[in-house]
């Protein structure tokens, strides 16, 4: 199922002009390896949430090679973005790639399981999600107690692509929609999903 | 053409449930008089936005009898939001609405040429632009002097139906492409569209 219209992401894509080099570079390694990054058009609109928070800590759930959160840092005016990350090599690629571009000051990278090394952190004022679909609403369960008031809770693939509307019953798609489920009816945040690429959930923590 | 999926935007206003009667009125009205409204979905997209740039002062371009201008004003923690609309039958709609739920103390009503009356205003913090499409980039020009530092500019309908990804030629299409060529070629402005309905441009002055 096309989420967006192929040619209107064709049109954004388009307008989205891009010059910097570790970004484009990101962008090559991931198609050539069929490695899942968020893509420009979310990047882009998690760069403009992150100047409209103005955040002092970023926590990222899954960070892969680094794409979400180089765009999340390029957005920082003080303060970090903490990758975390399983795969060390995954890691020590972002690392690299944050280092050549001037920005590893702002980020700190753990190896290891997200949600735990998560749990190490106070004030997060921006939470992003991304890792295996069936954990996000044990994710933003665990770590409800560890956000900032008026967070930001960003994740991925919350249309899972489209599955969400449909029968299938496997883990994934029910580990969305009972996280989509529970971020909608809460009473801590406001929750929005904007339909880009795989569906990102924005919810503002109200309390 | 379907900008999102059918069964997508299905799924997600089944998640955006709604309790407030007034919203819900106006809603009711904009279908049975197929007045044209942002929507549910882009009304809680444009109330995470205002609660995370938390404005003193909105300015919208076309407020129609009121519905932006009422997600708008929910989201208002102070400030106020001005609505302007050249059909005062409309404007007298949003007037009672905004009475009977208690926002009125939040909202200013002015009947007349929307760009005229916002040249009146300084430091806005948000302009919401949804006049005559071929308007559109007259509007930002006119109004940039008037935004504030890290102001937002929200505009609806810039995918036009699709259009803009189509080879039609018409004022308004050709409006609203050169609209988004401009912004997103701005040095002003850091700027994403949002396929949410007919399409919500939201920019960032980065100056």
């Amino acid at each position: 199922m096309n989420i967006t219209h192929p040619k209107i992401e064709k049109y954004l894509m388009g307008l989205s002009t891009e010059d910097d080099r570790h970004i484009l570079e990101m962008e090559r390694i991931a198609k050539a390896n069929d490695f899942p990054i968020v893509d420009r058009l979310v990047g882009r609109l998690l760069f403009v949430l992150t100047k409209l928070r103005s955040p002092n800590l970023i926590v990222e759930l899954g960070s892969g090679f680094g794409y979400s959160a180089y765009w999340f840092s390029k957005a920082l005016e003080r303060g970090k973005v903490v990758l975390t990350e399983y795969d060390k090599e995954n890691l020590d690629y972002a690392k690299r790639t944050f280092r050549e571009s001037g920005l590893i000051r702002k980020a700190e990278f753990r190896v290891g399981n997200a949600i735990e090394m998560a749990r190490g952190y106070r004030n997060i004022d921006i939470l992003f999600i991304d890792i295996d679909k069936h954990q996000y609403l044990e994710a933003v369960k665990t770590l409800l107690p560890h956000l900032s008031r008026n967070a930001l809770v960003i994740a991925d693939n919350t249309l899972w692509y489209g599955r969400v509307a449909g029968r299938k019953k496997d883990r994934d798609t029910m580990g969305i929609k009972s996280f989509n489920d529970f971020m909608f009816a809460s009473e801590d945040f406001f929750t929005t999903i904007v339909p880009l690429r795989d569906g990102v959930l924005v919810a503002y923590k109200v309390s």
